[in-house]
């Protein structure tokens, strides 16, 4: 059986982060969706809260996990006996960033493969950090976070 | 009647940024320079002071107006009645960012557009950032902003 | 009144090609198409059938322009009494090609300047290089070029 | 159970490729290495030398089986009955390139996607052409091919 | 005779720093690594901790002499007599990063020229930032740092 | 005393090779300009023209040394007993292709390291490819090559 893990901060999901789940989802037999628990950074969503909505917005994939981390991923990653990451790529700057993360993680734990996703074209350009930055300031997210998310993400910045 | 908008923050204004309004000036018949009201980030001038400096450094150009703004870009050009964004090109590290910025304010509003000039060769490698860091510590900005600006950019260090 | 040049090759024109001489025609007063005639390239259209697509498929943009030109591109330019050359940026390596050809033009003819668009993200994985490779095989290129144009492209491979 | 192809020329088959091939059998449950005849362009070995030594450097490997294609790859794997594409990334130009030809196989057949793994950092800088420009010139070729395949590389440029 | 100046953080020294001061030392008569006094980004080890580890683990190299400075590297170069600053290059956001400040540094002190060494491939992926990072959660740096270095890592995050 | 090797294929040189040679005689002892011997590859200067102007542009310059070569170039600089390659660095798409070559040749020659200079910025956008589309349409070249070169290019052309 082939089981990959897709980790993330996912403050808040995308529509760009649900299509590479599903894609996953449809290319391995099981998928872990990993939520880094990044206090420090001080998140918009707590960790348990991201994890109740990608709980939400994949309730209709069944082969999917939703689970938490906090320090490695190739810790985590093998704590799971799970040797296949998966990430999502959308352009030069994230490439340089991945395949460096991709480099490190093998070097730590040599069994750990990283294969990659291409975002799909119409989420190209998006990122958690610009629906924040369009929703502080009141702008339309429809297009860019699942529909459920939606009020959630507004109600941060009341 | 074609009117740009030509966004960002001028903290402050080098001669890159001086070469792209001139020559945005010439290939559209009004040419709005918005400066980014972004106080949280606490820039080395205030916004009015950089509205001043840049009125000063533009005087010579008829069709320019400085104004300020802040929240979305989007929001701002559809209140000016302008649909056209203007932006610099240095590098690739640059162009990433803007393709990304240029799509999302696209899906924001679709109206709106964005069209890019390269630098000037000579500017390449210039920004607002590495004019404060040489400033700090006494280095020559000569070659890099308005003369006009100079001594303004050293009085905020001493 | 503002004009803009937009060259290229466009063999066959696309749908890439298309949203950005829409877009050009929204920004400036005139746009003129210049064809590429390039013989030793041994194109797939010649370039009068090239001129013809392009008339067709832009029959509906008033301010458009359709020609073709030999040599260099400033001296066409320059020929027409235009200032501003307009190019689509898909990526990356788009970019480089770009900035180096526009850095060139403008130390040939120091008038001259070089607007780019981004391309719509629906298009930006299109070339006409890739239509030619996937009609020769026979595969499905109604995504990728006007409708007018589809059967004109497989006529090409009988 | 999760298949994969692995398209390339193979003109030869270098230690990269062949790190890719290994890879993906430890993630999917059976691999396709697809070897594409492409006679235009001259190939140094034939589509069935090219065939023969793939087989020979993965016999170790259960879950491969080597085949060749013409014609579109997408065709080719939904002939296989595969929905998913296996590619190596070496750096940005080839993100670049395998980036569109990944989006262009997606618009060609919706049902197919494309999944990519990095190159072993040692075989970051390895490419079949540069194997072939250094064996014309009689260097040394012991780290860049299996083994087996280095005296037939050798023979045909005597 | 040759000199060069090769400055950084080095917070803390990895492989790849000083695989590239060994290649500098058989390229240029005598190298100075100029260590970066940056208190006000809270770096791990303070200057005299990072001077005296590239001492240690330089020790078998003659010509190579460990200093830091504050201000402008310019500044500094000018002050040592050196026209020539090394930097090592591993990846296109470093290229781009890289390029600008060398460029900068020529416009600032035109005497001065900055020559890029690449990364060795295993090194390809490492930064001081990710040493720090695997350290702080007990990961294993064992390929990322000379070996005297390591215990000293660990014990900051005691 | 240190060593270095320039290659390259110089059809014709322009004033951005001129500016590497210049830098690398800077920093260097003795620099030996080396000239691809490519006949296959149809070049418009022969090896002994391209010679001769290297010569002509560098002879103010007393440890410059023109030589050209056929095959591998490690094997090349091993015959000269330098150790050091000089290559001059203008954009990403360089950068990739310079990178690789760089691995290869010490994969090759583990004695030989290639250390890059950036082109300086007024030369950033030039080729010698671009030269010769240019002088081909009569196009001025002025500012891309030594100016005893400039009739030597057009008479090409006639």
């Amino acid at each position: 059986m082939t089981k990959a893990i897709y980790p993330g901060s996912f403050d808040p999901v995308t529509l760009g982060h649900l299509s590479i789940i599903e894609r996953a989802a449809e290319t391995f037999d099981e998928v872990i969706v990993a939520v880094l628990k990044n206090d420090s950074k001080k998140p918009l969503f707590s960790v348990s809260e991201r994890v109740s909505m990608l709980e939400e917005v994949t309730s209709h994939i069944e082969n999917v996990k939703i689970l938490y981390f906090e320090g490695l991923l190739v810790d985590f990653a093998n704590e799971c006996g799970v040797n296949t990451i998966v990430r999502g790529l959308r352009a030069i700057t994230d490439f340089e960033y991945e395949l460096q993360m991709a480099q490190t993680n093998k070097a730590l734990s040599h069994n750990i493969d990283t294969v990659f996703f291409t975002t799909d074209v119409e989420y190209s350009y998006l990122s958690s950090s610009s629906v924040r930055e369009i929703a502080k300031f009141g702008g339309n997210i429809d297009k860019f976070v699942p529909e459920s998310i939606i009020s959630k993400v507004y109600e941060k910045y009341k």
